[in-house]
């Protein structure tokens, strides 16, 4: 999606990507397949361009830093890749500047907190979560003997009315502008966003606290490009920082369609030295997201795909994926109206439509 | 930007452009450099796919008829193309299906008609005419001795109050949607349109008639994808067909932005047998285009981009030609706003702001 973007401003791209067939590949000036966690790949691609951006935090950073002390335009810089790559870190960023965040231990190995812990618990691993991976809901001891003896943080379980989210754009100038407050839900079987909706349904002064702390994470960190910044807002109405991540992010696919600078508009303008874009409102939106069907593997088919075509409003975006399997992500739908409630009616009825299956099953 | 729009559905595409530097060479999965008007190349080229689009009416229309006997899905339909590519067959379907369209004399060679006309007249060679080109106000015996002896149509000057537009969809079931009416209005220089305007500021009613025409037009024609109908509105209120093209078109740009189906993606739900999608205004819009300026040749400079990305809800295309020339089209620019009053006078002055000249030149 950043490619559309790219090519809409003519700007040349190298793109490095793990796999052959990635969608990338035909939307590119230059393609390159190579592991993004060895340094020699990414330092010698890193070499071949001006500005580089990474739409994944699991890429060998010491590349990065070494293109940085070259000359390269790396954004969001190594340094904010290092702290968000790690939960331990990421945690103790929040801590050491005074972001409200869930109360959190951090240990460097199982034994150090096995049998010590209050059930329940949230355990986050430090290193390669994303997407619900690397996270758990520990209920008791069973649980916590299936966990793997990694470095981890340990949270306390806060009772959450509704999960946020705030999409932060900063340029070198440090110029931020930030997007309306969207609203996650979750599907519970597979722990990843089933529904983002812009703007949330919460008071203004929510907004107004959602977004001053959103702001104040941008600030302390300075990165360049983008920070979707997620939050909870709980019981007691605090808003607590989840995670962030610097990058386009999922909750930010609504402003392709719902507003006047799209996300993926916004960090290439951010990381290129541009003027930020308005991040009003075009349309209330709601953003679904296209997982693989549960009993599914092989080459994905798109059931129903001409029946929501059919229905007002509902875009969606098929990101190229050949192979799908049980909760893969392999796109995403809009549904927008100038109305957020049918939005939301629609994008229901659309999510019971839509199966992503494998061809041989159909 | 067709491209765009099969990148998000992960369509498959083969694109066959005569330019080597073809911005369409890094967003498709095969591109093949070759001339549209030679039948082999052509032919060859087409029998590699399922369905055929063309985005220009100077194509070789025999090979298309020869894809279409052997079972290629081709749209707009070679005998459409056949239609509209010559100006004579074009009007003369007007008048035989009872479209109003400006009266009209069709001429083999200057012969037939020189030295015989009251002037003014527009005088507009049959073949090969567009943006302008190929079309001339003839106001005297010097501007007619000028014209080349070519076949043509000579038409009446009519006073024109606004020039419109209306893009229809329809598919192969005979689906059909429209586009709301735009308003074009033209530099006097370039004979090239300057902005489009949507929604266009005229009654309710000229919108209906307007409408009924464009829809009448396509219904008779039975084309496949898009027609973007190109009308005058005489000063007596009158509603005259100007011309027709079957392919996504300039007056439909402002889509992209502007409403809920942007004409792209139109085209391919109309020529993949897709149900069509809702066609209404998501936001006010005004299209700009962005011509080479005179006196500049040579590779591509946006002077002041930066400028015109700093102000609110301006978002430019560019096309990724790597020359400009006086007049050529080189991208293309949408404001939107609320207002559209508001949207107007941001056009009018980001035109003004933005300049491309020829690198060699800043």
């Amino acid at each position: 999606m950043l490619l559309y973007e790219t090519n809409k401003w003519d700007i040349k791209t190298h793109v490095l990507d793990p796999s052959e067939t990635s969608p990338c590949k035909y939307l590119c000036n230059y393609f390159q397949k190579g592991d993004l966690t060895d340094y020699d790949t990414v330092y010698q691609f890193g070499k071949g361009v001006e500005t580089l951006t990474v739409e994944i935090e699991h890429v060998n950073i010491e590349a990065l830093f070494q293109l940085e002390r070259e000359g390269v335009e790396v954004y969001p810089q190594a340094r904010i890749l290092a702290i968000v790559q790690n939960k331990i870190t990421q945690k103790q960023f929040y801590q050491a500047h005074n972001i409200p965040t869930v109360t959190f231990m951090n240990f460097n190995s199982k034994k150090d907190f096995e049998g010590k812990q209050a059930f329940p618990y949230i355990w986050k691993s430090a290193l390669f979560g994303y997407d619900g991976k690397g996270v758990a809901v520990v209920k008791d001891s069973t649980a916590e003997a299936r966990l793997p003896d990694v470095a981890c943080v340990i949270e306390n379980v806060v009772p959450i009315k509704k999960e946020l989210a705030v999409i932060v754009a900063r340029n070198l100038m440090g110029e931020i502008v930030t997007y309306p407050v969207v609203e996650m839900s979750f599907s519970n079987e597979a722990s990843l966003v089933e529904f983002v909706i812009s703007p949330a349904r919460i008071s203004e002064d929510t907004v107004k606290r959602a977004t001053k702390i959103a702001v104040q994470v941008s600030k302390e960190m300075q990165h360049v490009g983008l920070l979707a910044v997620e939050l909870f807002l709980t019981k007691n109405e605090e808003i607590l920082v989840n995670e962030v991540a610097p990058r386009p992010h999922n909750s930010g696919h609504f402003s392709i369609e719902g507003s006047l600078t799209n996300q993926f508009e916004q960090h290439i303008r951010s990381v290129l030295k541009l003027p930020l874009g308005s991040t009003d409102i075009k349309t209330p939106a709601v953003m679904i997201n296209l997982l693989g069907a549960k009993g599914f593997e092989g080459d994905a088919y798109y059931k129903n795909i001409e029946k929501i075509l059919a229905v007002k409003g509902v875009t969606p975006h098929i990101y190229g994926k050949k192979q799908t399997h049980p909760f893969r992500k392999m796109g995403h739908i809009t549904v927008v109206s100038p109305n957020l409630e049918t939005a939301i009616e629609t994008a229901k009825n659309v999510k019971k439509t839509i199966k992503v299956i494998a061809s041989n099953k159909y």
